[in-house]
């Protein structure tokens, strides 16, 4: 299992904070040592930051624990390998382009047999899961709308549907951002919180870091940060329901979509006991 | 214009040496401050660092100048615009999935009317004549092979051809690789060395430093650096052809590829005075 970090926003915000607390779980704090990455979004361009080393000890990581980098939207993701091995290839967020735009992935939980997965013309340069379904989100937008929809809500409604049928081979939950939209869709573990005026105090759970956001915002600001669990210790974040798809633009939640079929009603109630459940 | 740095070899090797002369180009002992871009492959996979300020002065390129990261293919860029702003979007060396690996591509020079070339599946996420001709290198490649081509020499073949068409609209030097082959094109100004034994002793021109390569290298170790112009004072570096495309794999020069009309050949004798020549 792995976890996830998201950010979305309305200003250039840092992610320098949430990472900070974020990257420790990544060999220190966490078990997720097996490579990590980040990706920054400038408009329609991402730029990836990739090592396939455990991130709380990497000095690739400690540079970006300690520069701040204006974004509107930024992912992050701390691996600890389920399928695949530690290589760069493996290495969470994957990036495509599609419609003149990048589209940055990463994924929590495990996929059962997603190398049977039909795909077209996005094919995995690594061995996992995961890249393997990202593949196949893209292929069905590609193939869904010729272009970049007019109506965004058509193509939510898309990803949040193919998504739901990828889930059923097993755990799925996930961050996907293209610059404008971020989707995050909680399965198992998500959850998120949106900073904004009056903003407060927060304190990091995974480090002795504490933060007061109101010396560093206006009131204009509006920040989304989704993560696999709640970074800080005295915010309240909202827990995402299992099979649901929540998609934010400039910091502001737009909806909570139905994605498929909720975890504990995909496995029938007789075999519940015995079959593979996912990792808490 | 811009400077083009790209390595190939056959036993895992840090770039820090050639990247710290080449970087000072980057606004302090040349004038290409608009952004970087630094690509190491790992198999079929490539990480890539952007970065659309100055290299000379950037934190992150000075982390890269300091942290050896081994690798068997690497390609660099610093960028003086020609076409298309300062931004993420337009920062070299671009990067694609074609066959499940990773392609990465940065140019020197300019094309013109570029935008009109007719694209396929790849579009250009920025504005840049280069990324416009990276995306057609790339859909020809993927129009006339329908999978990577058992006989690589014959896409080799393929990518002399049609980048030979594509540098009629201007000047096209390029470096591009995808973690197998490395290809570079010369226009107007591109050279290379192979280094291997018995290794001898360099000396960057831009940067106070040199290295005696015998004693971090073993005898069988091969390594082939291209650059626009040569990073040391000491060594023989061999001069491109205009329009000829060289094959590197694993440090060897695999082959010298004929690739469309020499430069001087492009404008009509009786036009030459006026007609727009490329920068020098």
């Amino acid at each position: 299992m792995c976890e996830l970090l998201a950010m979305d926003c309305n200003n250039p915000t840092d992610l320098v904070f949430s990472f900070r607390g974020f990257s420790k779980r990544g060999g220190c704090t966490g078990p997720h040592g097996d490579g990590w990455g980040l990706a920054f979004f400038e408009g329609r361009a991402a730029r990836v930051f990739l090592d396939p080393n455990a991130c709380s000890a990497s000095p690739l990581a400690e540079f970006f624990r300690n520069t701040p980098v204006k974004t509107l939207q930024a992912l992050a993701h701390i691996r600890k390998k389920t399928r695949g091995h530690v290589k760069l290839a493996n290495t969470h967020p994957f990036q495509r382009e599609l419609w003149g735009r990048h589209w940055v992935f990463a994924h929590n939980g495990t996929l059962r047999d997603a190398d049977a997965l039909k795909l077209g013309r996005f094919r995995p340069v690594g061995t996992t899961d995961s890249e393997h379904a990202f593949c196949s989100l893209l292929e069905m937008l590609r193939a869904t709308f010729r272009d970049e929809p007019a109506d965004p809500t058509a193509m939510d409604d898309a990803i949040a549907d193919h998504a739901g049928r990828l889930a059923r081979l097993g755990t799925f939950n996930f961050v996907m951002g293209n610059g404008d939209r971020l989707f995050a869709r909680c399965d198992t573990r998500l959850c998120h919180i949106v900073r904004r005026y009056p903003f407060g105090r927060a304190t990091l759970k995974d480090d002795d870091v504490s933060i007061d956001f109101g010396a560093v915002t206006t009131p204009r600001d509006r920040v989304a940060v989704v993560a696999t669990t709640p970074l800080t210790v005295d915010e309240t974040w909202v827990h995402g329901d299992p099979a649901t798809l929540w998609v934010f633009r400039r910091g502001r939640l737009l909806s909570t979509l139905p994605s498929g079929v909720p975890i504990a009603r995909k496995v029938p109630r007789h075999l519940r006991a015995t079959a593979a459940t996912p990792s808490p």
